[in-house]
């Protein structure tokens, strides 16, 4: 018996493969529920299996491939992600951690080292958004938090995410089975999707949390009127008030990030004036926030500070704030220290550059955090683009974070009692 | 002979006579060009005639009704408007400044006054902007200043602005026969499209300029990026460039119209974030800035500032000014001084208040000052509404600046050596 050693070629090889099957016409594209998805998972499936694990598809449509375990085999430790993309996304989101879990199975069986715990390779089902608005649905059922109306919602084609969900192999009427409470520690890979590990030139990123997001929508309503002949000091123009808060939301969410209690950011990605005319001052003026932190306080904070701002900057440009919607509001949700302790120690002993940090973008492992330790590792991605066919993480770095789950997975295993 | 008077129940008819002429689902559009628009001028010339003028149509494709002068017959005094709308648009923008000219015409039948200059009423061609991209058509190719360029223009079906002149009567050929050098005085009545001479309880508004037009379209461009991952301080948003400078481009204009050296007004109507989704931070940001002024030193004031400041807002965020376009540019165009002076006197005459004030719309006289003393009567409007199925002036009105031209008229006509 050897040290079990991800074998980085084969990783990749594999990653690349699972890239190639994509709507030719858009890489890369494998929508979560559609032909080209399932043709993934079957591909996932044989990989699996020549993999040494015996493969199903639980209640609620996850792909798992599993290995039982010797003395704590009635315990799991989880390594997974998901294989669905976005539209014209790119071949690393989510495929690296189920790349990468099958590529720690390998290992293992290749050396002929054997864990306590049993061993499960999870391809989560749908974590993107998708055509029912809902992501994370593999997740989120496999941690109970996936509702009956959740269920009954439809897409543009009417089916509803029950009968997609049996499509792919669950078992709707069942979804309460696909709850888990076996599980000992949930990893996931994943690229950094941001700048900063690249930045500083470091290999691992030890995700403290996965951040809350919370998006609200503002409306401001004046009056519309022509752009010639209405004085300076007769107008009702909502845009004023919309731009004086696009850029407050960023100077205050720098303000937030510059306190150094973790993680914050703002955007304002979605501005549209209506009737939207060059010589008509707009009558309506709507923009969307997005803000995410892993530190509640400074969220609520946020939050009543945007709503007196949005209130004085409408009241300032004499319009109404006709609306103040919050769209979504999720919480942070905390990774396990212990089991980012020993990824931490994992890459030091493999020589490897790590640091914490918050993950900005939604993950499954928000919602494992809510049923079991779950921890993720970041690598590097080129220039910090995601969601885009040139998202790009080199083949050294992927073997590099994988093995660190692997090593720490070993330790946590040897933790049995 | 008596004193004419103009008839404020019949010119009120007429008006309404003329607006019912309208697609019928998209009250009130008659756009130029189009078949209702032609049956509309059907209707206008048999009113003409009706008023004992005679009508052609002239190379420009401008319906002209003609009275003949006396001791002064080779000099010409004109009143017009256009009777082309915009979609769904409203009843008394150009209507009233034809239909109130042919009201003057008949006052003068009606009252056996005779002038001794040549009157003639003019509806002029395409005022509006329409789907050659050009307005003021007809006015532009009576002072000379329709060039062959902009009648090659092509509408979306392909047919060419000279071929539309010419099926609405023109001669374009001979398009250089529609200019004039014969015209003594050009008046227009037209509804202020603002909201100063109702709020300020008003009668007449006495136009001293039409406002010079620019337009400037600026494109700030910098880096998407995901709006959770990509901490605060490597953001380049253009859409933060964006924001500055729609509001520095509101109080720049508060700024420059304070200082009372004419009508100063600017806008921004247009503003496009893209891709446009709340969790991306923008790629670009788009707007255009609608800048309007009676005082060409202001505008230029006002543009070289705008281009320090998008520049200054460009650095600020990190981003490329991709694109600091002049659309256009049009400059200010004074009104005769000697006719609004007998203008003014007519409503003193008359128990009428007035002002002095800039349009600050385009209108035919713009084109008109070109070649002849030119001058313009406003009217209130019901808060300050145009281009709008609400658009609405009263009957008395309407009646009592169409007056005041007849009596301007007659007093410049007396002005005969």
């Amino acid at each position: 018996m050897s040290n079990p050693r991800i074998d980085g070629e084969r990783l990749w090889a594999d990653l690349m493969a699972l890239g190639a099957i994509t709507e030719p016409d858009r890489p890369y594209t494998r929508r979560s529920f559609s032909p080209l998805f399932q043709q993934g998972r079957l591909w996932l499936t044989q990989c699996m299996r020549e993999a040494g694990l015996v493969t199903q598809i639980d209640a609620a449509g996850n792909l798992i491939g599993r290995r039982a375990g010797g003395t704590a085999a009635s315990r799991t430790i989880v390594v997974g992600s998901h294989s669905d993309s976005v539209p014209s996304g790119g071949r690393f989101d989510g495929m690296a951690g189920v790349i990468g879990g099958i590529a720690i199975a390998r290992a293992l069986v290749a050396s002929g080292a054997a864990l306590g715990h049993t061993l499960e390779i999870i391809d989560f089902l749908a974590e993107e958004p998708n055509e029912f608005g809902l992501s994370c649905i593999g997740s989120r059922a496999l941690s109970g938090a996936l509702t009956e109306e959740q269920l009954a919602l439809c897409n543009p084609q009417r089916e509803t995410l029950a009968a997609a969900i049996a499509r792919v192999g669950g078992d709707p009427a069942r979804i309460a089975a696909a709850r888990r409470s076996d599980i000992r520690a949930a990893f996931e890979l994943h690229i950094e999707q941001g700048p900063v590990l690249e930045a500083q030139g470091i290999a691992i990123g030890l995700v403290t949390a996965i951040v809350g997001i919370t998006r609200v929508e503002i409306e401001f309503r004046g009056t519309a009127g022509h752009a010639g002949t209405t004085p300076m000091n007769a107008r009702r123009d909502p845009l004023i008030a919309a731009a004086r808060l696009i850029g407050w939301v960023s100077s205050q969410a720098r303000e937030l990030a510059a306190r150094e209690r973790g993680h914050f950011v703002a955007t304002v990605g979605i501005i549209e004036a209506l009737p939207g005319a060059s010589n008509v001052i707009a009558k309506s003026a709507r923009l969307v926030i997005d803000a995410r932190s892993e530190t509640p306080q400074l969220m609520e904070e946020f939050r009543s500070a945007l709503d007196a701002e949005s209130a004085a900057a409408a009241a300032a440009a004499h319009v109404e704030r006709s609306r103040f919607s919050v769209l979504s509001d999720t919480r942070a949700a905390l990774c396990d220290p212990q089991l980012r302790e020993a990824l931490r120690q994992s890459a030091d002993m493999l020589g490897l550059s790590s640091r914490a940090m918050a993950s900005g973008a939604g993950h499954d492992m928000a919602f494992m955090a809510g049923i079991a330790p779950a921890a993720m590792v970041f690598i590097p991605c080129k220039g910090g683009r995601s969601h885009t066919p040139e998202e790009w993480a080199s083949a050294e770095d992927l073997a590099a974070g994988t093995q660190v789950i692997l090593e720490a997975i070993r330790k946590i295993d040897a933790q049995v009692p």
